[in-house]
């Protein structure tokens, strides 16, 4: 080991809506010891994500949230270098919520799997193996249920989780139409992740070209935004229409609760279903879905972004980047050389 | 034939909003004769219900609307009294889409069902066992998915519809709670549809009532209201929650869509899906349905309630009442003595 401390980002303050640099600080503190039952792990990444947002806010939520003074939850890929449990050998890459930290002792029940995919880089395994496309896999298969010829809307068309969305339906024969935000990733929504057509929501003119990129409705809307946004895409649902709730990243606050266009009508008379998902409840889902999605990175169906930042410095401002779309890609954070 | 003449009510304007007196004329025309292929049905009883109002208006909706000048689209149940289909013989008691008229000469496909309970009243084929309690048994046990011990909530909560639904739920062994308008008909669920407690949605403190009702949250919620009543049911809602929407009563007018509160948070924070459905989509449910239906029924296992008016003359003004809440029991009119 090169480095004899372990640097952790702590949440010092309780953000209200979107967590700012000012609410994380860095400290050092030592390597902590495995005790039975766990490994010491070595960070080699850390994931940003949106749903950070809601680990940190103090109501009541999917998790429990963040304490002031504690560590960071994220999830992140590396190393086992030290090891009180003989399943778990050293030299294993692993990935779990292993926190915004260089170190993690944590027991081994925390591990979200062995990382087995040696002829992918280690980063996929929090991208598009990892929970990013996990959470594609199973709430557009298992929620939305697709079949071949409908047309599927992705919402962050060409973020981490909306990318694979987009490329899985294309594999199941579905037209793909991409939601995003500038020409830059409009661009990419076509040219690297091959939806049938993309849509700029920045636009003024969006909901006549989103009409125009739908001309046979929309059957599925895999939804990461929430907002004015959605309440555009409601306009073109089809009988029968899916609408998966994934993430609400255009809302910056939900207390109090905005108002928007009633949906009752509108579900009743398209006999539509919008539904939420968690992914962290269907971890019996994962193996499934990670052989998949290796299968069709391997044989190139899936293309995939990552954005990777160097050095634990960068992880205080990471959420609110994102939320201010500065990324390109599944956003990570490096942390060893 | 006592009568020589065939009345009609006929949607004379188009509505905006819920369909009054005013927007319907009563005329009187010859009886048709039945072409091959056709009966002619005396109408006994004529349907009224909620979703009259969605047939009448100019919008897209899930059926075409009813024209001007034509005979207003509704559920009957009548007995055929000539026929051109040795399939369907004089005498038989029928339900289907026969209008509010007394005499309609209709293609068989029309006809829904033949009325085969000859030991319950013909009205139940409209009510309890036609499209009110189909419509109960599909949302909740096919949308609805029960399960012992869960918390089944029903707005209209002593319509004909809701009525249902809760004792469908305490049959399969759920904790019922009913909403309804007046202490009159929450009475009326707790000591004759057995719910396990009724909320009066008038009442100031609805919010704390609704709440002390629901001890253990909401996992199922029947919902025929929309509106404030659902925005207070969703602060309520439990992981994996269900919610079937069946009507929306408690908006007059859906244009321009009125605003509520988001759902997309409590959808995604609860893992709940929410889900429309029109039962006229499931008329291979139907015969499932009649059977347990009518088995309930004679078991003394579910009780219903009849606001039977006499006479067409009540059918213009008899949409307008329920929505004014006038009735009490699933309201019909009666056409021949």
């Amino acid at each position: 080991m090169s480095m004899l401390i372990n640097r952790q980002v702590i949440l010092s303050s309780r953000p209200e809506g979107i967590p700012q640099a000012e609410h994380f600080q860095i400290t050092e503190t030592a390597i902590p010891q495995p005790r039975p039952g766990q490994v010491l792990i070595r960070n080699h990444f850390l994931a940003v994500e949106p749903a950070m947002r809601g680990w940190v806010n103090a109501v009541a939520n999917y998790a429990q949230p963040v304490g002031i003074g504690e560590v960071m939850r994220s999830f992140a890929a590396g190393e086992i270098i030290a090891s009180e449990d003989p399943q778990w050998p050293v030299s294993t890459g692993v990935t779990g919520m292993f926190g915004w930290q260089d170190y993690a002792a944590v027991d081994v029940s925390t591990i979200d799997y062995r990382v087995d995919q040696a002829d992918l880089p280690l980063s996929t395994s929090l991208g598009v193996l990892g929970i990013n496309g996990i959470t594609a896999h199973y709430g557009l298969l298992r929620i939305g249920e697709p079949t071949s010829g409908e047309t599927v809307l992705v919402s962050t068309g060409a973020g981490a989780v909306g990318s694979c969305v987009g490329q899985i339906a294309r594999i199941h024969g579905c037209r793909t139409v991409g939601i995003t935000g500038g020409e830059t990733k409009r661009r990419m929504c076509i040219d690297r992740f091959q939806y049938d057509a993309a849509v700029d929501y920045k636009r003024e003119d969006f909901a006549e070209r989103l009409a125009a990129a739908c001309p046979q409705g929309v059957d599925i809307y895999f939804d990461n935004a929430s907002g004015s946004i959605s309440d555009t895409v409601m306009q073109h649902l089809n009988v029968g229409a899916r609408i998966i709730i994934c993430g609400t990243a255009s809302i910056a606050n939900w207390n109090p609760t905005p108002l928007g266009p009633r949906v009752e009508r509108q579900l009743l008379v398209k006999r539509a279903r919008m539904q939420g998902f968690v992914i962290l409840d269907h971890r019996d889902h994962y193996t499934t879905a990670r052989s998949d999605l290796a299968d069709w990175v391997r044989r190139g169906l899936i293309q995939y972004e990552e954005e990777v930042l160097d050095g634990i410095g960068h992880a205080p401002d990471a959420i609110a980047g994102l939320y201010r779309g500065d990324n390109l890609g599944r956003r990570l954070i490096r942390v060893v050389g």
